[in-house]
């Protein structure tokens, strides 16, 4: 056994509820003994390959160099491919469906890409389901321990790789309208836009704005009107009173909105998906 | 320090909310700093040894040889043993209480045990809740730091180990009655039948078939007729519509319904310990 | 590399739905390959330092000698310090809201403290929103890789430390009055009291004793009148009969409440934060 494996980090929306995490750090174990795993996260959102790709994007500059799986795979044994991707000097190993693309792009885009579907190194007889513990685990377990890219699967067109539309923010006439990508454990609400487009729309650091959210339901069915919030940019949730609002730059680099000591979520009644606008608060600072 | 130690795998029910499965590797680490822990699962549902026995036979095939920790222990501290066993070349470490069992026969059957309660490994005070820490993780980390099997507790008659029963589906004149076993965090909902059972009333790949789940209760209390829903079985998940029901095999080789990018559980509004009965579909194909 | 790094133990309440636990493990392997880390828990309530401080308290003294890396930090960006200290030959890592000091105490006492605003090993730029990362993480890596702990901050006076008080149960006249700190999985209910305090008030193993709970809210939105629930002073679980509620001293050493095979926290309807009042039971044993 090599004392020099590669580190794998292994990242992806099987819960901590049932083994399947488990089960691919065993196989792993099996195939590459000294490899180190470091679990990034196994809480993407059940099936999101969005989400999967914002995380896996923002967390892998953190990480050690080496091998990097990921499966966010509602496809899994549908005619999606399988695949190993070689970015800057790493590698990275999931589903192409997108998931691995922005990742990729940050460590210096695609430079060699494989196809798994036939990897000498998947378990046989590989099941329909479970691509991770059948074919992912084993590949990434494989080039940690060394065997080479070129060795794990068949070549393929990195221009042939599935790329993922990412939700954008649009400058409206009202504000700034985006997309919730995320709620976290904590509430903080994760927007799909970039810090540049507040500017765009002047909502300046140390501003109050509002937040406009979508409402909830009225009695009859009806869609009761959007409830306003108040906010402030801020840098940080004890810029603001307890229970107050806060726009911020999150520590990934996103438009994020947070309550100090309390969740953004709740209090926006917002989830994944919804809408919210912002805008420079109108009347005196 | 042996840098031999063997890997130790570690299913449980103590959930990752509390430190219990924390302090459990802890206690490993300073017994046996050089033994890999391979956390299989700790979300077992609370108490349910026939899911933790059914996990732990699953996964083990895909684990390195060496120690299994595996603690579902509703009985602890009563009058249940805590044992540890060997099974071919590997070793069981967990309560009596039949959760080994069916992983041990997959990996031979039980050729020697042991009872641990006066172990000479065990952490004194030995506290009457919390028998994960004070005496089936330190009596796991001796195994795998090379303290012989007969060093770590009391001979015992292996037939004298507790067995348990496993829920089988049975065939009636309306179809194959089976046991929701487990609904797991993609709301795929596994049951406790065998796939050879489906042949016997007829389903074969391919083919339509109908679920039949208890349905709701109605407003008054009285139990609403039966819901029944469409399925097909087929082999994975992309084989049908998104949205649509459909019949499997599982990753473990279980009986399994899932919803194509959906919920089985949800949308046949069942959970653990119920019952579905499955038929083929009546008329045309 | 040296062989010789230190074990790390890491418990904060970053949840493991998203990545913020995996991102710090990723930052402690860039910096210190070969440490190992131990995750106690990363369910700590978000935000409650009280609960996170006893849970750090409880299991340190099972853990390997090492760093001690605990984030709890709902004050992250604020005016709080961040600080390293040494208490015994031990290391501990977080922020100076009173998480690390009941730990250090069972330890021997801080010797040694420095704070970490300003540390050479932390990651620039700092978020304002993630100083695990940023901060604590890198520094507890450093440590572990056997970097001094006068090198990793500037030094500071340990008298200048913040305490935090602990919930601490009052013998009135109608019973022991004590706060709910946690319940957790299985439904244990955990309370800020001393085993000693049930003898000030007559409460002995084995007797039997009346559990007041605060009641429901009545329809009109009136409280109702509190429950009473019969219990016994146990050792453990399956000391009572199935579904019975017992009182016991639980696995770190406090006074808790447990249904066996069942939830004290469904049964009697409470949380974090709510008072139970806890009398012998009145008339015949």
């Amino acid at each position: 056994l090599s004392p020099t494996a590669k580190t794998i980090t292994f990242l992806s929306d099987y819960g901590l509820d049932d083994e399947y995490a488990g089960v691919c750090h065993a196989v792993i174990a099996r195939r590459c003994p000294q490899a180190r795993v470091i679990d990034l996260s196994h809480g993407i959102p059940p099936g999101d390959v969005r989400v999967g790709a914002l995380v896996l994007r923002g967390a892998l500059p953190y990480a050690p160099a080496g091998v990097h799986l990921a499966v966010v795979d509602p496809g899994v044994g549908g005619a999606r491919r399988a695949v190993a991707l070689r970015a800057g000097e790493q590698l990275l190993v999931g589903p192409d469906n997108g998931l691995l693309i922005p990742a990729a792009q940050c460590l210096g885009g695609v430079r060699e890409a494989v196809a798994l579907d036939q990897s000498p190194e998947r378990l046989e007889p590989v099941s329909s389901t479970f691509h991770g513990r059948d074919i992912f685990a084993p590949v990434a377990a494989a080039l940690a321990a060394g065997v080479e890219l070129g060795d794990v699967g068949a070549p393929l067109d990195p221009s042939s790789l599935v790329e993922l539309g990412m939700p954008v923010a649009r400058v409206e006439p009202e504000g700034l309208v985006a997309q919730v990508v995320h709620c976290d454990h904590f509430g903080n609400v994760i927007l799909g836009a970039d810090p540049l487009q507040l500017q765009e729309i002047g909502i300046r650091p140390g501003t109050r704005i509002t937040v406009r959210a979508p409402g909830a339901r009225g009695p009859a069915g009806r869609s009761a009107s959007a409830a306003e919030h108040a906010a402030t940019y801020a840098t940080t949730f004890a810029d603001v009173a307890e229970g107050h609002l806060l726009l911020y730059t999150d520590s990934l680099g996103m438009v994020a909105l947070a309550v100090n000591r309390g969740s953004a979520g709740a209090l926006l009644g917002v989830g994944r998906g919804q809408q919210l606008t912002l805008a420079p608060a109108r009347g005196r600072a």
